[in-house]
């Protein structure tokens, strides 16, 4: 499986993803999911992606060949508004799934994948969508700055609490290693290294991009500090909560 | 849905149940979900239902009539283990299930049901077990001390930072608590009220069972506690996780 999410704030986007992939418990391999398009200076877009291995490779190869390609078929390219760019990645997305069908029905193989879109055109704020196996897609909101793919429930409740517009894109990365770290210690086919991409808005290029392995020195201390933490946390409970009844005893 | 948990610690067993059913969005009912069953003096059971409403409670009140029929049909007043006390509520809720294939087939609705089976029978320590759909069971461990059913992943991976056997009941219903209210947060098929209730090893009766709805003093008070505990831990990042690239800016 997979966990990928990205966070819309106030002063631009953040993306993370794991990078473990599985074919079956006894064929488990490292692929980074996090796929940059740099095509400025008006525009670049980030796609994250989650399914089927095969489906999402060729549909990232498609992308990059169209938007190469310097004719006028449809492209992230071309394209000029995001929504178009999430529609593209939606068509490309079931133009690969619908060029294997045959062979993938054979095999009782499921060949879907969901990715999530983001990025900036020139005369529109950074956004990112989420492009469902089915081709159609949908935008985060101001009350929900998130969106997620993948193994998404684990890493859920962390966002619900911490996740708003106003957070900074170095908060919005480490809140997503937070999730992700969550994801990945209660899921076995979620794992690292993790990948975090920092767009700031108007920019038109990847601020920042970081892997994070397990020796990383920096998220050893993020994670020590977090689940430090959260005992403390826990223990105050006991203190702080105010005597009514039996289970403050 | 559903979310339940049982702990299972040294200082004797806890669990908790949210209360919210539904049959589509447009049902949403309130059916508590702990189930006591004190046969005592020797014994005392918990079960926790998850699943289709009409089998479980099918369930429990079959395994009510045959624990009070006083004759020698196999029933939890008549059990020597919790692991057969387990297994028979495997076999009710299979014949359960079983009884009403025909209708079920027919509508295409899904019948089957999963529970948690905790408690004590003299001569063995406290023990949980979850009861799969198929009928047959497994227990917690040492390291990995709890069970969950329903919507379990999004209380996940609060227990596997915090659960341990040591905890005391009291920790371990706040712990539960704080799980509980992860899910209700992220998903809206999990809803207060929640019940929460505790039994002390070897005293086979229950400890204290609480009720908890949305007026309740105490978990507003742990609620919030919880929120800004973790709002800080979360602005602590910042600070304590040492100077190693971009993130910390």
């Amino acid at each position: 499986m997979t966990y990928c999410l990205a966070l819309a704030l106030d002063d631009g986007l953040v993306f993370a993803s794991d990078s473990r992939s599985n074919a079956g418990s006894d064929y488990v391999t490292t692929y980074g999911k996090t796929h940059v398009f740099p095509l400025g200076p008006d525009r670049i877009f980030v796609i994250l992606t989650a399914g089927n291995l095969a489906t999402t490779q060729e549909v990232i190869n498609r992308l990059r060949r169209d938007a190469q390609a310097g004719d006028d078929r449809p492209s992230l390219a071309t394209v000029e508004y995001l929504f178009e760019a999430a529609d593209l990645v939606g068509n490309v997305s079931l133009d690969v799934q619908e060029h294997h069908a045959r062979g993938l029905a054979r095999g009782g193989a499921d060949g879907t994948a969901t990715l999530i879109v983001g990025g900036q055109i020139k005369g529109e704020p950074p956004q990112i969508f989420m492009v469902y196996p089915e081709g159609n897609a949908i935008t985060a909101s101001e009350e929900t700055p998130y969106l997620q793919i993948g193994e998404s429930k684990y890493g859920k409740p962390i966002l619900d609490r911490l996740a708003h517009r106003s957070l900074t894109l170095a908060d919005g990365a480490r809140l997503a290693l937070v999730s992700l770290d969550a994801t990945a210690k209660s899921n076995a086919t979620v794992g690292m290294p993790f990948d975090v991409t920092l767009y700031q808005a108007d920019t038109y290029e990847i601020g920042a991009s970081q892997r994070f392995g397990r020796d990383s020195v920096a998220y050893q201390a993020l994670n020590e500090t977090w689940n430090d933490g959260l005992q403390q946390v826990f223990d105050s409970l006991a203190s702080s909560v105010p005597s009514d009844g039996w289970y403050l005893c």
